[in-house]
């Protein structure tokens, strides 16, 4: 018999009845019925309950075990009663009356307990990771994770990519965040940086004529502790391809990313990848007040200035008298009660905003009518064509923000999202997705009025050369993301790689010859030498993880997490260097005062 | 139409002819037929002539093309003349005369030409490696090392391992080598490190109880330079497994990697994995003078000191009187010439050896007879009793080294390498694999006599805790290497998971149990909470490459490497840092001499 185990504890069902078995595993749980011990027996595959009497002759041995102990048994597997019977696990229909023991590996008393559902605190459960990881819900994200991963690689492949590992030690990348810099001892005073993104190489590959390159990226920025993402690196599903269009990569990558959802996404709805919509920036912060919008939720918003413009109603009529404001409506259906829309405005109140303007219909002495103090200031006439407008009805509402755009767009988002989830619109089970497409090129400081990019700045503009002589402000990209449930999942561009399109792109936004060259230069000489157009995308993997596994903390998804800090707590990282190492680099560190 | 392609470089046969198609690609060589335009159009997939006379509309344009620019062109598929056809391209059949031309991508002069075999310097490949791994010998390296990862990920799937990603960003891990440190913004004169290998983090995912673990894993030293490796990083097919013996191990990783030799090896002979032979390390030391023998040369050295014991060969016969010395003889079947034996002392001699004696059987006059001074001074019986335990006869040769074994084993390694090649004994089409066991887990400094671990301090000693109660020079571990060709591909054990032992083994090896929690804190701590019985082994992913891709440099085999001052030359990294970065990292260069 093997040294450890013959079965899993997964393995042993009513067939194995009477047959001599060894098992391994961790004690899940121990239960003392006077005279008769339980014990819940787990590995990684499941767990099989193991049990003895005072005739075993191990039995006083058996009596010291305790959770979380690491034992090896060997027994009988006999057929449980049917009154205990265990429908709910694939070995509930046996047990195993111990005739052996070996103690493995002995547990001290435990900071955490895996059994069960207890809290902890961060701190406890970063600090003792090995035992949080032995717990379902972690065994469950982590075998998920995995899976996931794998999955995008098989979907890769079959489609005819290849991955390649790009440097992890390298140059200092232009993300726009922060790097990790990795002093050199080779070269006294020199760093290295770890990539924020394989952006530079995976373009390098295209103009090495790979054609098609993926790769499941480590990624490192060194960010300020956001709850979200962490504090140090993240992996994407990175990919590019030579000689496509926009188009091309969105045919290549969708189904990737709808079959990773329906195979993990526990059956709920994934919308048909052939059916995503591509909706334009602009149209995304209008309908929906976002870059990312949450298709799940149906409310649209939509521009109503004109019947704002002269109305009675003067703080809408005298705000639509500056240059670029606008009236949008948010549709409400089923919102239309005096509480709710209070509710709202209130909302809205502690966003910022001085409220909002509201009408709701509902059911009158006359037949509908239109209730608000909206209402009453613009009169009969103009509510009527609003709600023809947005569609709406008896029991419905519909909320009105006005201004500049830009200073309320973010907001009107956030109320569509509450409207959305208050008056349960928004679907649940379901994942939406939609391309974002025709992102600016460029963004205008409001203060200072400089240009400068608004997403990275490897993006071909739409129209090319020719773009970039007219108005910068006015130039889109061939630059996507996909938004899903809310989320920004996938970000890509068709890339500029003509040089000299790229030199006017920069120069437009400020930055010279001799600034490219120092900041790309690998990429702008190889742009020299025969380049392919060619684009891609990254995909988030820590996020699609935790959408898949319904987390809200990054920390959730991974195996080994920092905390919010930047600490690891299970490996003491950071720590001070040794003096030698310092010498070595030819470092000293600065005292904090 | 696409944009850019109807079809890949590689895709156009006779069934084509007659289409109108669309290609682009680089061109990879232009020929000037007086009148007659003739391009080789390379893609990622292959290359297909191309070709155009003044009829063409864009002829002129098509004049100005040049060596590696990026074009697509639009053409009509046409038959080539019965005698045109080039069999060893798939395309061969076909040209394709082109009506339309768009220039993707121009080329300036180039550094390096794609095109033909010229060398170039390593600073020209490195600097401008986008056009060199456009060459066919790179692209089928890359190729190559893609594929061979990625089937090592199917196998390992196959057998139940899940990857997990271990952190990059970590503390310093204990291998032994000097560590990449990683300064942090958040806690001043704080650093990370890169880790040397996902060692701690394998075990403590067993400790979490996940069974089985792989991970293609990038691996970072601050190494030296040497050919060979890479200054920076290296990669491993990492893995591990719980409730295993050293057998299990191999019963599960041996396939793979046989596995992986038959896909990629070109039709080389891979030994059966049911059949590698276990050889201990002393075992290989005496017959092979090393632990990474080449068992596709059939020399095994042998012990022959009794022959020359008190012989009249005084050199070998006072040696002997030493403590601890041997003599040991290396059989050269077929290498029996004086020629032959005089050129295999100059060798010793040239590796800091007196010189090798040496026997060679020859017909003679009253037939068999050996030559040499050997011979003479040992006189005929001995001469004979060295022959027949040998296996030798007229033809054959045998050379004999002798001292301590540790002073010239090495040597006799190296001398057993070359008589094989030289003797045309090493079978050269076959990987030859051998699983080399029983490590000591200790090594005693000659000089100080302190007593330090020979590999690893990690495995678990071969008998436990009682072995270690014995003399610390004669424990072996379950620690073992797998060798081919003359590499070792392969490194592992089963670990030591008893926290008891653990401290033991350190105790003997000089470490109090403060330094063990200081180095090694997860991992002990965790050993306290029930730790499985647990062992794996890492694979080099480079070095498999290299011996699959027959290449004998690192930097052939990876898309992005540093040359071997550890530089990036087209990234130019490292570099100076920003001041800012610096004080953000609170760091100050000190200046240098």
């Amino acid at each position: 018999m093997h040294a450890y185990r013959s079965h899993t504890c997964a393995e042993l069902n009513k067939e194995h009845v009477g047959q001599t078995v060894r098992l391994s595993g961790w004690v899940h749980r121990v239960r003392d019925h006077g005279g008769l011990l339980f014990i819940d027996l787990r590995d990684h595959y499941g767990i099989t309950q193991v049990m003895a009497d005072p005739d075993s002759p191990v039995f006083s041995e058996l009596e010291k075990v305790r959770s979380e102990w690491c034992i090896r048994i060997d027994g009988n597997v006999m057929a449980r009663d049917p009154s205990l019977v265990n429908p709910a696990i694939p070995t509930g229909e046996i047990e195993v009356f111990i005739r052996d023991l070996e103690v493995l590996g002995k547990a001290e008393e435990l900071p955490l307990m895996v059994f069960g559902d207890q809290e902890y605190p961060e701190e406890t459960r970063l600090k003792y990771r090995y035992l949080d990881l032995r717990r379902e819900k972690l065994q469950t994200n982590m075998k998920l994770r995995s899976d996931v991963v794998a999955s995008m690689r098989k979907r890769m492949w079959d489609k005819g990519f290849r991955e390649f590992q790009t440097p992890i030690i390298t140059a200092s990348s232009p993300e726009g965040a922060r790097d990790f810099l990795v002093p050199s001892r080779l070269h006294p005073g020199k760093f290295y940086a770890l990539p924020q993104a394989p952006q530079q190489f995976k373009q390098l590959i295209m103009v090495s004529g790979y054609d098609k390159y993926f790769q499941i990226a480590p990624c490192f920025r060194d960010e300020d502790p956001r709850a979200d993402r962490s504090p140090t690196d993240f992996y994407q599903l990175d990919m590019e391809m030579s000689f496509v269009t926009q188009q091309d990569v969105f045919d290549t990558i969708s189904p990737v990313i709808a079959g990773v959802f329906e195979e993990f996404g526990g059956g709920k709805k994934v919308d048909d990848p052939a059916e995503w919509p591509q909706i334009s920036y602009r149209d995304a912060a209008l309908w929906y007040g976002t870059d990312k919008p949450d298709l799940r939720n149906p409310i649209k918003m939509q521009v109503v200035s004109e019947h704002f413009r002269g109305s009675g109603f003067a703080i809408f009529a005298k705000l639509l008298e500056q240059e670029g404001t606008e009236i949008r409506a948010i549709p409400a259906p089923k919102g239309g009660s005096r509480k709710f829309c209070d509710r709202m405005n209130k909302f809205a109140q502690s966003e910022g905003l001085p409220g909002m303007g509201y009408i709701f219909w509902r059911e009158g002495e006359n037949g509908m009518e239109a209730a608000g103090p909206l209402a009453k200031n613009i009169g009969p006439e103009r509510t009527e064509a609003i709600r023809q407008q947005l569609g709406l009805g008896v029991g419905d509402a519909a909320f009105f923000l006005g201004g500049k755009p830009k200073a309320f767009e973010k907001v009107a988002g956030k109320a569509r999202t509450v409207i959305g989830d208050e008056l349960g619109l928004t679907e649940q089970d379901r994942f939406a997705f939609a391309w974002i497409v025709d992102f600016p090129i460029y963004e205008q400081d409001e203060e200072t009025g400089e240009i400068d990019f608004e997403h990275n700045p490897f993006s071909m503009p739409q129209g090319g050369m020719e773009a970039l002589n007219g108005d910068p402000l006015q130039v889109k990209g061939y630059q996507y993301d996909l938004a899903c449930n809310g989320y920004e999942l996938v970000s890509g561009a068709i890339r500029n790689h003509k040089p000299e399109i790229m030199l006017k792109a920069f120069e437009l936004a400020g930055y010279g010859e001799e600034e490219v060259k120092s900041r790309f230069g690998a990429l702008y000489q190889a742009f020299h030498y025969g380049a392919p157009p060619h684009g891609g995308c990254a995909a988030g993997v820590d996020r699609i993880v935790m959408l898949l596994a319904e987390e809200a903390n990054i920390r959730e998804v991974m195996m080994f997490p920092m905390n919010q800090r930047a600490e690891d707590l299970m490996m003491a990282a950071p720590s001070e260097p040794q003096n030698e190492q310092l010498r070595e680099l030819s470092l000293r560190v600065i005292p904090q005062e």
